[in-house]
């Protein structure tokens, strides 16, 4: 990877501006998530302090923002700005903003310098690593995207206090998935870390989890291969989520992203088990978690062909079959391809688990 | 350069589709210029023997096209068609539609593999070869863009009789950019090739020519050193061009866009002889030519500061300078600053040869 990155409580520093300001680049802009800056407004003064209000954009920018109307606010406030391809980028919020904001960098003049500064715990561990930038389009999640790689990301965890603790613990599924992926000492940490715990110090597990998604990335920065093991969970938990914004179940609210990923993981995981005994007390160390910290998301049989119609439209799915990661142990991802039973079947286990 | 290139007479044919089918293609659609496919109809036969009517799309695409609406107008098709990650797009037509059809690629799905067949000689020796792809936005050419290289491309200059003598003269100016910037033997062979006769065989002189853009492209992609030096001719061509756009002079049409490379090769040219002595004997062939095959575009002393607003504008000037590139000797580039007073100087000079 050619980023930069800095990881740290208090890694959003005047030093870190000064390096940045030091790199010459013509003009600094930054970027920035609105309901992110009302709350964590005294995290960004390092950044106020060297980027003046009219170089600054301010925007909502929640999953329902990630479309072409905010795209082209943000491009044509680059142009206004006369942003060039010496220009430098920040973008500080969520995963959605980082995704967009990219995405903007990377085809403004085909290429503007960004600086990822992630402000939630998905986006530190997930959206701020990989080059993956993009859009939703006609209700399709990232359709639209280039890859694009940032020249620095700074994860302040300290953000994290500006947080509430659904966010945060939804955000920790992703850190699971990386510890599923890893190996036995990376997983005991993470199962063993509570999240919902305050005043954590959360950077040693943030860099660990970061390190393990880079090591997948690295091989394989266009996702043609082993990258997609990081879908772990998310074939699955893709169409979950989708699923429950377009259905509202019992009276459930649409799950955020890392509440679907638990969903998946456990499924993918159930079917790890089936096809390659995949250990249970894993899966079981897992549930355990989840029943502490996570509200259940509760959906009916009836509803199982709905969920899995989702699962064809995933870009990673070629032709007609369904293709999910499974493992064979902690650390061994393997490419599967499933049938419509299994899925249900693995559905059933997790109804079953949380009570319905 | 990772794409397969076929340059030959006759290259579009049979064998040609029967290679890309093989790769395991999910699906092949293909994109086509509405004009184009009107007068070259026949030389599509072999596509659409493989490619059935509902997946093509045939639209407008001069550069007046090269917009966020025909982008669109791509991107819903592909979804309509249920374009994957492993489809192949065929983009056929001149450099505005493969700029347009290559970005409309790069970013559906984050890539979509192509294979572009220019049908123009302009789009043949420049826009196919390097990987720049782009939509123009605000009145700025290639605003919002990526780096993609196709997949393959097929050069298959039977195209060439298909268009009308305008436009290959205007094609032909890239074809001596390239030249001068590689050595005195292209140069020859370049300068003495008549491109105003009818049925002689370009594949030669357009292999050499695409062979000399890769060799600059291949050193530097993301076009941060060397690649700039193909920018020869641009920045005052560029100039003239969009100058050409926004005001009628006495009667003139608006450029082409070799139209005001020529120009802007003269004017360059010119700067390079005063700065570095590059040979005035090199600069009056190519005038002699110039004379002989193409009109001249005329502009008055007082439209000279219009002209040089529109440097500003582009993307490779840093801060407030003017940076063209300029040659000490055939095949040997230079990146220069230069004053106004140097451009209105080399204005001079084109006008008084081309006799206003």
């Amino acid at each position: 990877m050619n980023s930069h990155i800095a990881i740290g409580e208090g890694a959003l520093n005047k030093e870190a501006l000064m390096t940045l300001k030091s790199e010459g680049f013509d003009r600094m802009l930054l970027l920035e998530d609105a309901d992110m800056a009302l709350v964590a407004g005294s995290l960004l003064v390092p950044i106020y302090e060297e980027i003046t209000p009219e170089n600054r954009l301010r925007i909502s920018a929640g999953e329902e923002h990630k479309n072409f109307a905010s795209l082209m606010q943000i491009l044509d406030w680059l142009i206004e700005r006369k942003a060039t391809r010496h220009s430098l980028l920040l973008v500080a919020g969520g995963g959605a903003l980082l995704d967009m904001g990219g995405f903007a960098a990377a085809i403004y003049k085909r290429g503007v310098h960004t600086t990822y500064i992630p402000t939630t715990l998905m986006a530190m561990v997930d959206a701020s690593v990989g080059g993956k930038t993009a859009i939703d389009y006609k209700g399709i999640k990232n359709l639209i995207g280039a890859f694009a790689l940032p020249h620095t990301i700074i994860i302040d965890p300290l953000f994290l206090q500006t947080l509430d603790m659904y966010e945060i613990v939804a955000g920790y599924w992703e850190l699971v998935k990386h510890a599923l992926l890893s190996g036995k000492d990376v997983w005991k940490a993470t199962i063993s870390f509570d999240p919902t715990e305050r005043g954590k110090i959360w950077s040693p597990i943030i860099r660990e989890s970061v390190k393990i998604k880079e090591q997948y990335v690295c091989a394989d920065l266009r996702d043609k291969g082993i990258r997609q093991y990081l879908n772990l969970g998310h074939t699955i938990g893709h169409a979950v989520e989708a699923f429950s914004h377009k259905v509202a179940c019992k009276g459930s609210k649409p799950l955020r992203h890392g509440e679907a990923v638990l969903i998946g993981l456990i499924c993918e995981l159930y079917i790890s088990h089936i096809r390659y005994s995949f250990p249970m007390n894993y899966i079981r160390s897992l549930i355990a978690l989840a029943k502490e910290i996570q509200s259940p998301y509760l959906f009916s049989c009836k509803q199982y062909s709905a969920i899995i119609e989702y699962m064809y439209a995933d870009k990673k799915n070629r032709g007609e079959s369904i293709a999910v990661i499974g493992l064979k142990d902690l650390g061994e991802p393997v490419k599967l391809e499933v049938s419509e039973e299994e899925i249900k079947e693995s559905f059933d286990f997790y109804r079953e688990i949380f009570g319905q």
